[in-house]
């Protein structure tokens, strides 16, 4: 099969779909087809050789997918071949055929296409997680989220949409902010021209926000927990700006500020089944009924996957980008 | 009435008893003849002018109690007038009468010691509001506090005791590990002649612990959180070596740890009432049979709150110092 998993690290330019041997499943294991592979940021750090496999995952990079069941792993039976699914998978995405763990896929229901199924996983369990486990967004509350048209921003607003948040962003550009307002952000900040501290402020009429959902630390840590409002929740989910922060102590006191994150990729399969088992129940009837579908900001084909992680690390993108695979990517 | 409440900041020394009217209570609050009264830490930054009292407290030194109800507020009939309670205040206890809000009292029961009952609420309320509410400690957890001979520290593995915590401590002095071990602490580190996380990593075969409960804060922090296992929590109450410290964002994101802190003089009545609630349901039942008393280090009449203050600064003291204000104070 084919598959893009390069030998070294370096720029986009490694991304040379080659071939491998097509993988076996394992215990509770399933063989996919794979239609489409979606895109996300931990990939380009893969890629640049920051950010390796956890233990036992493939190198072929791609978190996310969606396909064909066409095996099972020992003793599952044949009942799942032919089950359209997407999955959360720990790697190997970016490829004809990948492995997923059975308790990780979501089924492609009627109407989303392959290439919208392939976009939600990674950003979708993100996000719930880190909103409703660990920051446990309640019903009304605010959020602030950096980089509104991102995949994660996309997502946080689609969510916030669907269970009654009040989702804030920063982006870059004012056409950004347009868009994120056009997709149902409660306020947009253009980060380049507006200090956010302020904006968010003024806009929580000085109150400040519940949540802050946070890809970004460094020197924005401070800034983050300067517009929580008492008893804020602050998580972490990528540093992009820096893997330490000044964390004002006396502040969390006062305000009783919570501090917290996550990864998701090396976390135990159990784990990552529970939180299927949760998506199940909460959010696939809002995509079955056609309520949630992922911002797509580009579909492109697995050999031009430089260009799909060019795309991304531009920053222009709004939304997701998806690696087209399989012929039956558009059904 | 004679009652400690300094003109100007600064030392021991001011905390000369001066005369000033006896307290009016007011709406829901209880007028108290003062036994006894705890000394606390915070009292220490209050006479240095660097913690002053919330709006509305009293100027008057003195964060907790006890003593005789003997007259109430408007509408609350006469019913309370007799009863011997300690209480939680956010100023004036350092005095022979104070008032103290009733939702924030609690009662003496038979065989504690007005001496003993004014040492427990402001490190009770304080523990359990931090290690129980914020920190969600569980059956068979561990908890790691520094200063395990402070009043804190005593409390903390007091309550470890009653709700089966495993409490590790870290003090001063070998002699202090002992008294610490003696009053039930799984394990005492003294921090001067050993490396603490070293020390905290053996006592828990690697894993760590699942809890720090940290009046230290500053360069402490990252120490403390190299030492918390995964989904560990660190809840900050005090900032004794600094406000502000170094925050790994990737190991917080890595490990799943959460940073949070509270302080609890400025808070709500009503919320210190709910406490209260919690505490007479929970912890009041183990004072009534003995099995919770507070470690007394010394008691001094008030007109030696100088010397009180002294011995707390040194850091010599091993669980509360008590200031005995009336008559009845031993009864």
């Amino acid at each position: 099969m084919l598959a893009i998993d390069p030998a070294t690290s370096g720029g986009p330019e490694l991304l040379v779909p080659v071939t491998r041997d097509v993988p076996v499943p394992g215990e509770n294991e399933v063989l996919i087809r794979v239609a489409a592979a979606g895109v996300n940021r931990p990939d380009l750090l893969q890629r640049q050789g920051r950010y390796p496999p956890p233990p036992g995952a493939p190198a072929i990079l791609g978190l996310e997918l969606a396909g064909t069941i066409v095996a099972a792993g020992p003793r599952m039976g044949g009942g799942l071949i032919g089950e359209r699914v997407c999955a959360l998978v720990a790697g190997g995405a970016y490829a004809e055929y990948a492995v997923a763990p059975v308790g990780q896929c979501l089924p492609v229901t009627d109407g989303l296409a392959m290439i919208e199924a392939a976009a939600l996983p990674e950003t979708l369990f993100t996000v719930w997680v880190n909103l409703f486990e660990r920051a446990y967004a309640g019903d009304g509350e605010s959020v602030l989220v950096h980089g509104g048209t991102s995949g994660i921003g996309t997502m946080a607003i689609a969510l916030g949409r669907l269970f009654n948040l009040r989702v804030i962003v920063t982006c870059g550009t004012d056409e950004k902010c347009e868009r994120a307002l056009a997709l149902g952000a409660a306020h947009a900040i253009n980060y380049n021209t507006t200090d956010f501290v302020d904006a968010v402020r003024a806009a929580t009429g000085g109150r400040g926000v519940d949540i802050v959902l946070d890809m970004i630390g460094g020197d924005y840590l401070s800034r983050n927990l300067a517009v929580l409002a008492e008893d804020g929740r602050h998580v972490s989910i990528a540093v992009q700006r820096g893997a330490t922060a000044e964390l004002p102590i006396l502040e969390v006191m006062r305000r009783r500020l919570t501090l917290s994150g996550s990864t998701l990729r090396a976390r135990a399969n159990e784990f990552k089944a529970l939180v299927r088992d949760e998506l199940m129940r909460t959010v696939w009837p809002h995509v079955a009924a056609g309520r949630l579908r992922p911002v797509i900001d580009r579909v492109l084909p697995l050999a031009e996957a430089p260009a799909a992680h060019a795309r991304l690390e531009s920053g222009e993108h709004v939304g997701k980008v998806v690696l087209r695979i399989g012929e039956d990517a558009d059904g």
